[in-house]
C-alpha cells in the first residue's frame, strides 16, 4: 500500500467498483450450477468477454470473512491489520458524528430473568420504534464528567458513545455472547482504561434500574468498545476522489471511515444506478454496493439470489452507458445459499478496461473464472490493478 | 497460523490427509506421461471429479524440499521458520524419550582408510543388527559430567544424545558429507557451546579408538546437533485430535513433535488403511503417509512408482467407505524417477468435501491439476482449506 501511495497519480480516468455482496456461491446438487451460473446474465457475460477475469480471495484460503474485513480488502487495505471496532462501525453506520476521542460501543437490548441471567440476547427483536423510545430513556447522563450518548440503530440494536477526557477503548465487553449467564462486569485491560471501566459499569447499573420494568427489554449488553481508527484515506493512498453508493448503513459507515463521500443511494439497485449516473461527473471512483445477493444467500434462498443477480445484470446496461475507463465487478466474499452464510470460497472478479489484456473467458461464473487471466488473487490486489488499468500508477523504479 | 488459531473450533467432522510421498513426477520421454499419469487410478480420478484440485508448492517455486520442511508445510507450519534438527528428528523417530535440555545428533557409521580419510560415508550399509552391536560398545560414557547415550536407528544410522548441564546445540558437524577427507573437528558456534564442542570431540576420540578394529564400520560421523523445538501443537492451532499413521520412523517422529498420536501402522499400505479403519472413531484428523512412491522415485524406478500409486488407488476404496467429511490427497513434494531424487515441481492435490465447490477436473494428474480450482497454492494453505471445508473455522471479523 505504501508503494501504491508513492506511485499513484491523479487523472481524469474514472473507475467503478461494483460489489455484489456475497456474490460467490456453491452449485445446487440438482443442476451442478451456482447461483451466478444459474442466473441469466447477458450483460455480465458480454463484459467478461472483454475483461480479464479471476477468483478473488478475500482474506486468505479457507478464511470466511465478515463484511468489514472483506470490504477493507477490496479497497486495498490489509484486512488483518486494519481493525475497525464494532462500536465505531455501528456509529458511523447511522451517520453519528463520532469525534476522535469518543469511545463507541455496540449495544443490544436483552431479556434477563429474575436472577439476572440472560434468556434472550435480542429481547425478542423489539421494534425499531420501541428501541428508539428506550434509548431516549437512557440517553444523555453525565457520569464522572463523561457525557454518555445513546442512539437507536435498528430493532434491538443501539450505540452508546462515551465523550470526555481520560477515556480508553481498552475494556472488556459486558456481552457474554451466550445465554443462561449474567451480563459481565466491564474490566480495564490497561491501567489507562480504569476510569473508562468505572464509568461504563456505573452506566450499566443505571440502565438496569431504568429498564427493570420494560421486559422483554429489561437489560442491555455492550460490546466492541472502540475508537475511530486512523487509516489513511483512499484519497491519500490513490489520489482519487471517491464516492460510495450503498443503501445499508454499515457499508456507508465503512466507506466514510476511509474518506469516501457517501451519496444518497435510495433503496433499490435501480436507485443506486440512478445516483451513479447523476453524480458521474463529480468523482473519479465509485464504490457501488448491492446487498440483496448476500441477504438471499444468508436466508438460504437460492432462487432469490439468482433473481437479484439478474436484476444487477439488467441494471448494468445503465452503468455500461457511462463509459467508465475501468469497471470491476466482484463480491466481497461468497454467501452460498446452500451454506446460509458467508463462506471462504473465492469470488469471481472481472476487470474491464481498454488496457486489460482480455483472457478467453466469455461467461461470468465461478467455474469459468478459474481459468481467467487474473488467476486466484488476493482481494487486496484488485485496487492496484484497477488503478493501473486507469493509467493512474506511474512506473516503479528507473 | 495465529489467525487460524484464533478462529478454529472443535467439531465432530473428520479430516484425512493422505500424503503419497514424492507423488509428483516428470513425464517419461517415450510416453509423455508422468508416473501418476501412467498409473491406472480409477478411484483417485473419481474422487478428483468430486473434488477441487490444484498444484501444491511445498516451500516456494524452484525450492526442492527435504521431507521435514515439506511435511511441516502440509501441516500448516511455516517450513522456513520452523526448523527441526536432524538429530532430534532421528531421535523422536525411534521413540527415544528426548528431554528438553538434551542435545541430539544423527550418527553414521563410516569407513576410513589408514590415513583417516573417509572412503565410505555409510560403512557399506552395515546391517541393523551390526549397528545395534556397535552402539552397545559406544553407549553410556560420562564425559565431563555429561551422559552420552548411543542408540541404533537402521543400517549405518544411529543417534547420540548428550544429557547434562551447560550444553548447547550450536556446534558444527563432524560429517563433511564428502569422501577423501577426514572427519571434521567439532567447533563451537557460540561461547555457550564451548563445553559442548569439548565433550563431543572427546566422545569422537573415544569412538575412533573403540571402532578401530571394526572395519568397515571403523569410524563415525555426527551431524545435525539439535534440541527439541517448541512448536505449537496441531491441537493448539486447530483444536483437532490428530493421529499419524506412518510406517517410517522419521514421519512418526515429526508427527509426534507436533502433538499427533502416533498409531501402530504395520509395514504395508493395506496395514495403514486397516489402522485407519480401526481408529476412525477415536480421532478427528488423520495423517496417513505412504512411503513407497518416494523410495521408487529415488531409485529411479519409474515402473515401481507407478505400481505403488496403483496400490494406493486400490486401497483407497477402504478409505472412501469411511465417509470422511474432508479428504485431501497430495504429496509432500515431487520425486520424479527421471531425477532420482526430490524435486521442486509442484504436487497434485485434491480436496474433497460436501462444500468444496468442485472444478472441471476429472483426472488426478499433474497436467489436469494445472486447471484446478485451487490453482497453484502454497502447501501451507492446505490445512486452512481442509479446516474450512470441515466447517471448523469461524468467521473472521464483523
Amino acid at each position: 500500500m505504501e508503494l501504491i501511495r508513492r506511485i499513484s497519480r491523479s487523472s481524469p480516468a474514472k473507475i467503478v467498483l461494483l460489489v455484489v455482496d456475497g456474490l460467490g456461491g456453491l452449485p445446487k446438487p440438482e443442476t451442478g450450477k451456482t447461483e451466478l451460473e444459474t442466473a441469466n446474465t447477458p450483460n455480465l457475460d458480454r463484459l467478461a468477454t472483454e475483461s480479464v477475469c479471476g477468483l478473488s480471495e478475500p482474506i486468505g484460503p479457507g478464511i470466511t470473512p465478515g463484511s468489514t474485513p472483506a470490504h477493507l480488502a477490496l479497497f486495498g487495505y490489509d484486512p488483518v491489520r486494519c481493525n475497525v471496532g464494532r462500536g465505531v462501525l455501528e456509529a458511523v453506520g447511522i451517520d453519528f458524528d463520532l469525534q476522535s476521542k469518543d469511545v463507541a460501543a455496540r449495544g443490544n437490548f436483552c431479556t434477563v430473568d429474575q436472577t439476572g441471567l440472560i434468556t434472550d440476547r435480542r429481547a425478542g427483536r423489539i421494534s425499531t420504534e420501541k428501541c428508539a423510545e428506550l434509548c431516549r430513556l437512557l440517553d444523555n447522563p453525565v457520569i464522572d464528567d463523561v457525557k454518555v450518548i445513546v442512539q437507536p440503530v435498528k430493532e434491538h440494536r443501539f450505540i452508546v458513545v462515551f465523550r470526555g477526557d481520560g477515556l480508553s477503548p481498552e475494556v472488556t465487553d459486558s456481552d457474554p455472547q451466550q445465554l443462561e449467564v449474567a451480563p459481565l462486569d466491564i474490566t480495564a485491560l490497561s491501567p489507562e482504561a480504569e476510569k473508562m471501566a468505572r464509568v461504563v459499569n456505573q452506566f450499566v447499573a443505571q440502565v438496569k434500574v431504568i429498564l427493570a420494568n420494560h421486559s422483554p427489554a429489561n437489560m442491555a449488553l455492550l460490546r466492541g468498545f472502540s475508537r475511530q481508527p486512523s487509516f489513511p484515506t483512499m484519497s491519500e493512498i490513490y489520489k482519487l476522489k471517491p464516492a460510495a453508493i450503498a443503501s445499508y448503513p454499515m457499508y456507508r459507515g465503512l466507506a466514510s471511515l476511509i474518506g469516501m463521500d457517501v451519496l444518497e443511494a435510495g433503496t433499490s439497485i435501480e436507485d443506486e444506478f440512478k445516483t451513479l449516473t447523476q453524480s458521474y461527473s463529480d468523482y473519479d471512483f465509485f464504490f457501488v454496493h448491492v446487498k440483496g445477493t448476500d441477504s438471499a444467500g444468508e436466508d438460504g434462498d437460492f432462487d432469490r439470489k439468482v433473481r437479484v443477480i439478474e436484476q444487477v445484470d439488467n441494471a448494468l446496461s445503465e452503468l455500461l452507458d457511462l463509459q467508465f475507463d475501468v469497471i470491476v465487478v466482484t463480491g466481497d466474499h461468497s454467501t452460498p445459499a446452500l451454506l446460509k452464510g458467508h463462506s471462504w470460497h473465492p469470488v469471481p472478479v472481472l476487470l474491464y478496461s481498454k488496457w486489460c489484456r482480455p483472457d478467453s473467458i466469455n461467461e461470468f461464473s465461478e467455474s469459468a473464472c478459474i481459468l481467467g487471466g487474473l488467476g486466484r488473487l488476493p482481494a487486496t490486489q484488485i485496487m492496484p490493478l484497477a488503478m493501473a488499468n486507469a493509467l493512474k500508477l506511474t512506473k516503479f523504479g528507473a
